[in-house]
């Protein structure tokens, strides 16, 4: 029971995904997915004094949006998990602190999302807890400032690197009448290629992704012919046709049903946004909105999202180290109560 | 099943603290629990060519320590729970990449050790995991250079800091015929009473434990009676004694069984101590060393341990924000299989 295979969780007393919700910021409001987020901010500091304290009104509000959705109280739910890119995932703890709900924090960098998800789906199937919250969120200008140049620097970008998504992604996990199910997951190791530039993440992340995509189907006995959409986080365009390419060598046939939320979240044609979106809120949002429409709207009905995550720091790079990456997948499919 | 009261877990399938191992450094070695620790290094380097190095060291020690230990080979182990201070918990994940098991991170400041290990106890508890390892390291001097000052500055400290340890814990939790059951675990709420002085960690972090010893109480209905010893992080000997004394204003009698990971470590003679112990290794290496030989000795049966954390960060203080801290809380009991 729980466990299967060698990476893998299988959830059989039908965690659902009750509601979930996704803030942006404004690019994120100018790119082809606007009209699937739950609120859209033009103001990068969400009216607040820094970057930070914007970013915790971005995590705030789409913890509280989630939980409203899904019909409950803020008392009711049992724990939030939650992660960020910030030192000491501060955004995380100091939202923790207003919401007042026990918390567990998590990284994962990008992959905190689905790392998240996995847990609470978990904590929710075997009992641990009613409701449990998953959260994650990024904002371009506390990452830029964090891990690359001063934002006032201007400096110059390569066009491999990604633009980190302004925003926050939350999902609500319980037991009830509606909502997807979450079926099941698969747990990534580190996997590192040798990459050291920090401008090439999605190459990077791409080996960890497929790593964990082939184990979920080992361990699982699904194929990619089993979903609707298999969704990886945020290779972007650089990254993801390698890991297409990887997964073609391996004997998975992908089709058009591959796709990446860091390329599904911003146009080409927009300014400054290089291969594609990044960030925790970037898999977070493009999930919790997008993809959630569409499959309360019958357009999904069984997706698998990949979240992956590279697990450098401005100090790893520094020291010359390569970047480690890890992937998350979760499996979450349409089924009614009597199915 | 599972959930217990507001903000407790009962395991009721019998998670096993398998084997454990606890790594020190210099001082660590020249303080009053030396011997039990199972490798104390005199070099702070770790034979490494800089300290985060050095510490990726000791956590992966410690990691490959307590599964030899538990006589099992690492490739049994479903998943590693780790985390630590360092900026991205790169050190836990650069160990993940060299120990090649599936990973999640996890982070509560101090408060990891035993946020690493209620989770590694609910999986095992709930049949998603066989074997599950959690672990957690700190160093002095990547502490240092990260929150304080460089250390060739030899900036004064008040007689209210903490001295960071330099070590590392693991747990190996599963199913076995021996090693203590762990039998609950309470998950904090995070706590923020408005202390500003980062020298100040104990009594910010005071509240935090008492509100989830409280909270244990209130969900298990036990008392300090029910324990041989309580033990918390690294209050150490500032926020100690505030602990004691808010939990006595709450009628719970703690006597003389209410005692603290930061204060045990050190000899208060040594130098640099401070107020005692912290870091991540704190309390894990004062519960996997020398907790878990006393009770392997029968000296104690029951005892609850409540890891504490200050999830601040350099950025966060330089804001102005006060310090949001939180505990978590594991129970550990002797108990055979005919018991």
């Amino acid at each position: 029971m729980g466990k299967l295979g060698k990476q893998s969780w299988k959830f059989e007393n039908q965690p659902r995904l009750l509601a979930s919700a996704a803030v942006g910021g404004p690019k994120e409001g100018q790119g082809p997915l606007r009209n699937d987020f739950d609120v859209i901010h033009d103001d990068s500091y969400v009216g607040q004094k820094n970057w930070e304290k914007a970013e915790e009104q971005l995590l705030q509000e789409s913890i509280q949006l989630a939980v409203k959705k899904g019909g409950i109280q803020q008392s009711q739910v049992d724990l939030i998990l939650a992660g960020d890119l910030i030192n000491q995932i501060t955004i995380s703890s100091f939202s923790a602190r207003t919401i007042g709900t026990p918390y567990l924090g998590i990284f994962g960098a990008c992959s905190t999302s689905m790392e998240g998800l996995a847990l609470a789906a978990q904590l929710v199937d075997s009992g641990f807890a009613d409701y449990a919250v998953a959260a994650t969120s990024s904002h371009n200008s506390t990452a830029e400032r964090q891990f690359r140049y001063p934002t006032e620097y201007g400096g110059q970008k390569p066009s491999s690197a990604h633009c980190t998504v302004t925003g926050a992604g939350a999902a609500l996990v319980g037991k009830g009448l509606q909502g997807p199910l979450i079926t099941y997951a698969t747990i990534g190791k580190v996997v590192d290629m040798g990459i050291k530039n920090p401008w090439e993440m999605g190459p990077a992340m791409a080996p960890a992704a497929v790593d964990t995509i082939v184990a979920h189907f080992q361990d699982t006995g699904r194929t990619p012919d089993d979903y609707d959409l298999i969704v990886t986080g945020d290779l972007a365009r650089v990254g993801h046709p390698i890991a297409q390419e990887l997964l073609e060598t391996q004997g998975y046939r992908m089709k058009d049903k591959f796709s990446d939320c860091g390329i599904l979240i911003f146009d080409p044609d927009q300014s400054e946004v290089f291969s594609g979106g990044s960030g925790c809120a970037c898999c977070a949002a493009v999930t919790y909105g997008h993809l959630m429409k569409r499959m309360s709207k019958g357009e999904l009905n069984r997706i698998l999202v990949i979240a992956t995550g590279a697990l450098l720091s401005p100090l790893s790079v520094q020291q010359g180290e390569t970047i480690p990456c890890i992937a998350h997948a979760v499996a979450i499919e349409a089924g009614g109560v009597d199915k």
